[in-house]
């Protein structure tokens, strides 16, 4: 309920809505049996309400599940390391619900869909930009000599917790949440072998 | 071809052509629309040759796409980084090919079925050890005080190139690989932070 937010009150209830209905028909249905059409007569609206604020099914359950437009800003903890370990705690609690290992591998398989894939880009876009602010950070703290390509860190964070949490069995959530920060942090200051490091175009010693 | 695999060599060429059809089959009809019967019938064998060799559609996807119960063993660079660079190389050749991140898709929406999930840990395992290997020899050469958790890397290099790969989008693969290899070595031999390490039970220096 953001006032930043746009649109009146009356359309945030429908957004509502929709995401609502869209969470209890993937519980109950998974996603292969999830339609436009069943969510919104679930939440009491026409599929036109749905198709202006999402372009594709895909697109409101990635709302639905994951984030919509606002994700959740870091909090300055003063280390790369514990920003980091905010990062990995907070995506974990984002994909860490049961179901959404295979709402996430729905996703994936519609990937090859065009529409699907820019959606997807859209919101990791978005995590993105989180990232860059700690990455941002921690060079001017003097941690890295100059920030890493946020790409690169998005992919190993998001990777690496999904893997975990929905391919191999999820164990530890703390631990691996620890380690994770602590193994990338560590090598984002310290990386191992003397290779080009992006954004500076000089070698680092390992 | 090996001397050490079970079987006749009759049997092989059935193991070719039933890994062969489902390629095909991937190619031409998606992981969705593929079925067993389909990939007997254009293997030209009976779908009781199939079952004898794979539990579930799922396993023979998996192995026609990614490996079987052989998986590349490491070669020893000499280095942490450098054995690290070549497991990267190595999982993108394995899942870097178009279409497997559909497949790979397809296969995380059906991993509530327990014997899906059964199948695909045991796969995990067989490259587990492949990473354990590399550990264990980085801990020999005196690069790591002692073997990180297997499954910690596991899940790391396989989330990261995974996550570039194919919801990402791929941008530079070796390049990728170069600072996956360099960070995630750099971060085990120097990890951030003070937290306890798996396996000494001691605080290391950030």
């Amino acid at each position: 309920m953001s006032p930043n937010r746009p649109g009146r009150p009356r359309d945030e209830r429908v957004d509502a809505a929709i995401l609502q209905a869209t969470r209890v028909l993937l519980a109950e249905a998974g996603y292969a049996g999830l339609t436009v059409a069943a969510v919104a007569a679930r939440a009491g609206i026409g599929k036109a309400a749905i198709y202006r604020r999402y372009a594709t099914k895909q697109e409101m359950v990635f709302a639905a599940t994951m984030h919509g437009a606002q994700v959740p800003q870091p909090p300055d903890t003063g280390s790369l390391r514990a920003d980091l370990r905010w990062l990995a705690a907070t995506i974990t609690g984002m994909i860490g619900a049961p179901g959404v290992g295979g709402v996430l591998g729905g996703l994936l398989a519609d990937m090859e869909d065009e529409a699907v894939a820019t959606a997807m880009r859209g919101f990791a876009a978005l995590e993105r930009a989180t990232i860059a602010l700690i990455l941002d950070r921690a060079t001017a703290r003097g941690e890295l000599p100059a920030a890493p390509d946020p790409a690169f860190v998005h992919a190993v964070m998001m990777g690496a917790i999904f893997a975990r949490l929905h391919v191999f069995g999820e164990g530890d959530r703390e631990g691996f949440a620890d380690d994770l920060a602590s193994t990338v942090a560590g090598g984002l200051i310290h990386p191992a072998g003397g290779l080009p490091r992006q954004g500076d175009g000089t070698a680092t010693p390992g």
